[in-house]
Formats: C-alpha cells, sequence, structure tokens
C-alpha cells in the first residue's frame, strides 16, 4: 500500500481565491472528460464571483499531493421543503487520470459529506452522465442510490428568455 | 375572459416570515397531491430557518387571489462550474386545486424567471415526477426540455452516515 492510499501524503482542504487558476484548469479538464467541452464558458471571473464574491453560490475542496493539487469537489447547498431540510448538492467531483483508484474521490465525498452533516444535512445529490461506468460503480459502491420517479427538466435559451420578460400583469 | 385570466386580480410578491404556517399548509397540500406525505417531516421552525434564518438557502414567493393564498413556488441558485455561471433550481411550484388552469402557475414561474434573469441565471431547472402529465404537458408547453444523460443521485441513510463519519486520514 502507498503512502497516497494509506492517505498520510494526501491533503484536502477549502479552496482560496488563489486556487481559482488550479479550480478553472481542472473544471476544463472535467469538461474535457464528460465530452462537454461545447457548453463550457466558465472563467476565473465567474468562478471567483461564485466561489468568493458578496454572495458566494457554492464551495470548493482541493486534494493535494505535497503542492499538486489532484483532484477537486464543488458543492452547494439545496432546500428540500418535504423534509423541511437542507441537503448539499454536489457539483462535480473530479480526479486527476494519473491519481485515479488510489481513494482520492472517496476522500473527497468523504470531506463533503463531513461538511453536509454539520450543517444537519441528511443526505447528498448529485447527477452522473449515464455512460460514465467507473463513477456509476464508484458511487454504487458507496450505497448510493438511483433517483426514480423524477425526471429533470430545464428551461433555457429564448424560451427560459421569453418567459422571463413576460410582463407581470 | 376572467378577471383572474386577465391577472388583475391575482398578486405575486415574494413571502415574508408571517407567510411560513400558510407555505407550511401548501407545501403539506403539495405532498399529498404527490404521494410523498411518507417523505413530509417539514416544520414551521425549519421553514422560517430555511427561507428567513441567517443563512436562507431559499426563497419562496405566494400567489395571492384577494386574501387568499393560492399558490407559490420555492426556489434557491445552484451553480454550473461548465457554464460557469449561477442558475436557479425550482424545488416547488404548486398551484390550490380550485385555482389551476387560469395561469396562475405560469405566472409564478414567470416571476421565479425574472428573478433568476436579474441575477444573471440564463436558465432554471426543476424535476417532474414521471407520472405527472397535467405538470409535464405544462412545463412541455413553456418550452422546457427533458434533461438527458444525467442519472439523479442519492447518499442518504445509513451509507450517508457511514460516509460522513469516516475519518480524514
Amino acid at each position: 500500500m502507498s503512502d497516497l492510499e494509506r492517505g498520510s501524503r494526501l491533503r484536502i482542504d477549502a479552496a482560496t481565491e488563489g486556487d481559482v487558476p488550479v479550480l478553472l484548469r481542472m473544471i476544463r479538464e472535467f469538461a474535457e472528460f464528460e465530452r462537454l467541452t461545447h457548453t463550457f464558458a466558465a472563467t476565473e471571473e465567474g468562478l471567483r464571483a461564485a466561489l468568493f464574491g458578496p454572495r458566494p453560490v457554492a464551495e470548493a475542496i482541493i486534494a493535494r499531493a505535497g503542492d499538486e493539487a489532484v483532484g477537486f469537489a464543488v458543492f452547494f447547498p439545496t432546500f428540500s421543503t418535504f423534509a423541511g431540510r437542507t441537503g448539499m448538492y454536489l457539483e462535480d467531483l473530479y480526479v486527476e487520470p494519473r491519481w485515479r483508484r488510489r481513494g482520492v474521490g472517496r476522500r473527497l465525498l468523504a470531506h463533503v459529506a463531513r461538511v453536509a452533516a454539520a450543517r444537519g444535512c441528511t443526505q447528498m445529490n448529485w447527477s452522473v452522465l449515464d455512460w460514465n461506468e467507473l463513477a456509476l460503480n464508484f458511487y454504487r459502491r458507496l450505497g448510493a442510490e438511483k433517483v426514480r420517479e423524477w425526471e429533470g427538466y430545464r428551461l433555457a435559451g429564448e424560451a427560459f428568455g421569453r418567459l422571463a420578460r413576460k410582463d407581470e400583469g
């Protein structure tokens, strides 16, 4: 078992404003891995505002081996009216290719779970691309269950603009 | 066309702390409609904290005809790392049964879209129960599209607790 497998060299900390460039690099790599570069429009400014602006909407943690950033997670709180409590949504969980299969993802996810539990959450949610077998297996092994019955919908582009411009009256 | 259809009698405003009891009543009705009362654990305290506490995680708007609350929406911000911008998640959209099919839902949704657009969002997301044909048709008519490829996952109960309790090292 390597040092990293025992976790002695891996450090996970909340990202700071100085981490924005390295976060953006890993987010771009993640978009490439998920074949979603056509949706990629992130900038350092937008990331900085979302994570460290006056109204932050998300948080990030970074896994480091020595000085090298090897993975990250981005998450934000949700609210379930029926449960009557906040939850945590995992927007991204990414590990650099050459650092995979060494427990880094599990460590990152456990870190998010601890943050969530400390804030009174009893569950986390996220989305997985249906072809990403490696991720699906990883999540199933942890005991995660697929959300059934619910279908995700999105209002975007012209349809969103039309509705948003509609007069109040 | 009735007054309500022209929208002259319907008013939509941000919920205030005094609306928590009426909101909770409508949330409970919504859970009954969605056959999810077994998941219902909401309380006035939890709702007040989530909407009006020191760290609010969601917002609510209420539609009123005269003094009568006839519908509501609850929503909270999300963040897309790839898009590099915030979005808006619609947690609940509910209209009292006898006020349905009069444009109240569309007015509530348009209100949320305006709030979202004012904050720089270019899209909204939500989830629909796959058997709720009335809702599915309503959303499709507005131009909403089903989110494909992505599967929702949830870590809850014992599996969440196990991960959250895991030691850092």
